[in-house]
């Protein structure tokens, strides 16, 4: 199941980058499952990843080389179908011996490798299916072919996710494109979100870190299904710098706020897309809290009440419980909090105010705005100028089935 | 559904204390909704009350009166089916008006009454009801029947809960006996989880204090089933000092803690009870988290995996997946925590051994401790001596279908 319409756009290639994909056969055997992507030299990448303390090796891996290897990456290699995660020292020398066999078939060193990895957890990597697998992989490479390369990385992902947005600088066409996978972290045994973005303009490495990491703060960071945090979340910004158009080294100016506006609009695009492929997933539900002292007491409200199993149900079964949000937002743990200055509107309706039920609210009118697949949930606090949003999916049957009977 | 073997059992009745009982129809036409608890003169209340900032009516009230009135509390009135919940200054004078009512025909003041409230949020009471019942169960008090009290403030518990203690000071029985209702704190509809405990034991009002706020942490606020906090949560102890032994004005000597003891056992029975009741649960699951460097970082790991919706899910399914566990662990946020020193016990069997799935483990052996109604999971975290426990449920499709259904 999933909400909305996301077709897979069509997408160009992009100067300077390359995909090489193939079926190894590590999980599935029908269906690619390995993708390398070749980055032509000067490339720069960038990158975030899962808090997690479990961090899966190839997590490990890629943050010490995109440490040592910074502005020189040359590849990067992620399977589908297995984790590596939960694995120890042995998962730490598989995950390695992948880049070294592509670094020396390759002629570059094993820290310009970047590796990255989906599936299953606490399983060793099948370490001769990658031997095999990545020869045919790497004379594969070719133009990249989003949509195959979306396909490639997907686990229990009922589509590929790609997203793709230009802008013209001094008359050149810059483009930012994208792929994604996950159904929303939610996922810790097919686990994880991994997300894949590159454009052909010229971007320093500073410049690029703060966009990686300012634009998953404002998309996939802002994403909920249900809380739990993958050990193999990655999102990697790639810049080939295969356009003529002159190196984006400031962090201000007309050319940055284009091309920040196309990087963050293809990020959002594609979080939004992962919600909406969510387990189980009915609804498409925006949080907004609005009115906060400071940021922080705004992310709790919101997590209050994208992460509640009782609004989620009520989402569901398209229920207006606003009972069940007025007490999430009491228990979110904002201080001092003055419920007669609360007010929450479910859409357009008015459905809290002064912290009682609106005067002006009818059941009906609720029950209108719960039965849409889109809805927003807006909290004002009344007492500051700060804000937070979080997009979130409700709790089906369908969640507890897919969760309930995954390795049955 | 509801797991566990808890008959009501068989409760003598404690001086110093009655119970009037009545169908006031708030809310339920055949079944009584309303209890008056009157407290001979010179017994002692304390309590704890919910920390949700959107706290019902009766709870301002309730906590305002026993600050006025410490040691000197003669009615507690309790009704199911209507919470007082997000009722503004209605809600408020509503609560005083029921208070009034009581003290009135009873020739005390209104702040000598504690008045608590349970069920649907967001309605004013119907107050007209509480007028008409209110002389009906003055005039039904007498001697405590603790199985009819335990079932007039049920909202949707399957069944009342209650349990009780004896203790012997010289030569003299003392007794502990309570009810409690809820199912877990996870309805802020037919929202709340309330306990009632009383005792013949003559307590001073600083130990009464210190033990029912000791009490509560060491058990009603160490179950969680989906982690949602009611407006209305409040547990009262009551010493009415009916018994010849002395005063107890100590926290410490062997009388305090056969005190302690049956007090503590008597709040714990009523949490397992309360757990065990559960929206849809069908396992009863105790989280032990030790090795911590703090209880702190302990009990973070333990909410980690009492509320994660996967490790909830593949309770239900009786699925032994250790990686899920591993990956709650690590996003629970302890600060530097090392995967390498952690071990996780399902029952007796060791699933993970320095972070990975344990040399010894066989999926039948997990699979025959997740078969069963009573699981534990031991986490140990390898870097300290502290510990914290938590019990909770498993999520099924009945939890799904409760919540979804219950306003259709």
């Amino acid at each position: 199941m999933a909400v909305g319409n996301f077709p897979f756009p069509e997408i160009k290639p992009l100067a300077g980058l390359k995909f090489g994909i193939v079926n190894a056969g590590i999980r599935y055997k029908n269906r690619d499952d390995l993708l390398i992507v070749e980055l032509n030299p000067g490339a720069r990448v960038a990158g975030v990843f899962t808090q997690n303390a479990f961090a899966a090796a190839p997590v490990l891996l890629a943050r010490k080389h995109l440490q040592e290897s910074a502005g020189n990456i040359r590849y990067l290699v992620i399977n589908a179908g297995n984790a590596n995660a939960c694995t120890g020292d042995e998962g730490l020398r598989n995950a390695l011996s992948v880049c070294d066999d592509i670094a020396q078939s390759c002629g570059v060193s094993a820290n310009q490798v970047l590796p990255f990895s989906t599936g299953v957890v606490g399983e060793q990597l099948p370490i001769d299916k990658f031997y095999q697998a990545i020869p045919a992989a790497l004379r594969d490479l070719e133009a990249d072919n989003w949509s195959r390369a979306g396909k490639a990385i997907m686990t229990t992902d009922t589509r590929p996710k790609g997203a793709t947005k230009t802008f013209v600088i001094d008359g050149e066409t810059i483009t930012v494109s994208g792929i994604a996978k996950g159904v929303g972290m939610i996922k810790p045994n097919m686990a994880t979100m991994l997300a894949f973005i590159a454009t052909d303009a010229k971007i320093s490495q500073a410049v690029l870190e703060k966009l990686v990491q300012e634009g998953s703060d404002k998309s996939f960071n802002c994403i909920v299904v249900d809380g739990d945090t993958s050990t193999n979340d990655s999102c990697m910004l790639m810049a080939t710098g295969a356009c003529t158009a002159k190196e984006i080294t400031e962090t201000s100016g007309d050319v940055y706020e284009k091309l920040r506006e196309a990087i963050f609009s293809v990020f959002l695009d594609l979080s939004k897309n992962l919600i909406c492929d969510g387990e189980g997933a009915t609804k498409f539900v925006t949080v907004k809290v609005d009115g906060g002292r400071h940021v922080e007491e705004c992310k709790k409200v919101a997590y209050a009440i994208a992460q509640s199993p009782l609004i989620k149900t009520a989402l569901f079964a398209s229920d207006p419980n606003w009972g069940r949000i007025a007490v999430a937002i009491g228990y979110a743990g904002v201080e001092n909090l003055d419920p007669s200055l609360v007010n929450v509107h479910l859409g357009d309706e008015l459905i809290v105010e002064n912290g009682k039920r609106a005067s002006t609210y009818t059941e009906e009118a609720g029950q209108a705005v719960m039965k849409k697949e889109d809805i927003v949930i807006t909290v004002n606090l009344g007492r500051g100028d700060c804000s937070h949003r979080l997009w979130t999916t409700d709790f089906s049957y369908d969640y507890v089935k897919i969760n309930a009977d995954y390795r049955s």
